[in-house]
């Protein structure tokens, strides 16, 4: 499918892999650790590490010989999913977090504790979704998108 | 789990639900209009929308009597998913679209085709994951955090 929603959704979109991802990001490297962690079989995650590095979004590293041992890590393109991460967690710190957020976000540089928000790239302001559009890219008539396109020019994303 | 991420990923964590989510956001309310775009079984489509309705992040509304025929709407909830979807869009544009991005995404204040990036919502200036930190809440010893901050308290998330 030529959709990029569905291209990441393929990567990390079974259930387990995000929650490997944020354990990853958190600092946890072993395979016990995110056994410990996850309580899923050692079969399934075994499975979704396995793809996470055949992905490129894990790095497994040898760390012991004697036994033999690897441990993950993120990669470049296991660290560009924070957005991604971030973006789910502070959905459900308002939606599904009855008692409160579990975690807070601060910035190092202000020191305060954070919301994440989008801004615009271009021009530094404020991005959200009553003030933007998409526009399909030219050459892309089998893209999910090219139906709604043909409908309507200014459907808003 | 005490985690959004994981409360997150309960609610739209089955691979058709974003997609779902996606089309609903360009313009797509009709149950025909969704089973012909994802070409997924009725039966499959019928409970994901279903489930996205209990959980409020779509509203079923009746468009007909004769037949009867509902429409589905993203409610507030729904449309505060628009982050994870742009950052999942944006990373999937950046490591899995050979061709290029099928779409891209235009501020409509300046005019600019742009990319989502994070700002901190307190002092304004950009916001990543190296310049970051989580913080743990006072009394939510049982987060899957917990373990990490016991661990060291200066892991970066």
């Amino acid at each position: 499918m030529d959709c990029s929603v569905a291209q990441c959704l393929e990567v990390v979109g079974e259930w387990w892999s995000m929650l490997i991802i944020r354990d990853a990001f958190l600092g946890v490297t072993k395979f016990e650790d995110f056994h410990r962690r996850l309580g899923i079989s050692r079969n399934i995650l075994q499975q979704r590490l396995t793809k996470l590095v055949d992905e490129g979004v894990l790095l497994r590293r040898p760390y012991s010989e004697h036994p033999p041992r690897d441990d993950y890590r993120l990669s470049a393109k296991g660290r560009d999913l924070w957005p991604v991460l971030t973006a789910m967690r502070q959905w459900g710190d308002k939606y599904a977090a009855p008692s409160g957020p579990p975690v807070v976000l601060v910035h190092t540089s202000c020191g305060q504790e954070t919301t994440a928000v989008f801004m615009c790239d271009k021009c530094g302001e404020r991005l959200d979704l009553h003030d933007s559009t998409v526009k399909e890219c030219a050459g892309r008539a089998k893209s999910p998108y090219s139906v709604i396109f043909r409908e309507s020019t200014s459907e808003r994303v």
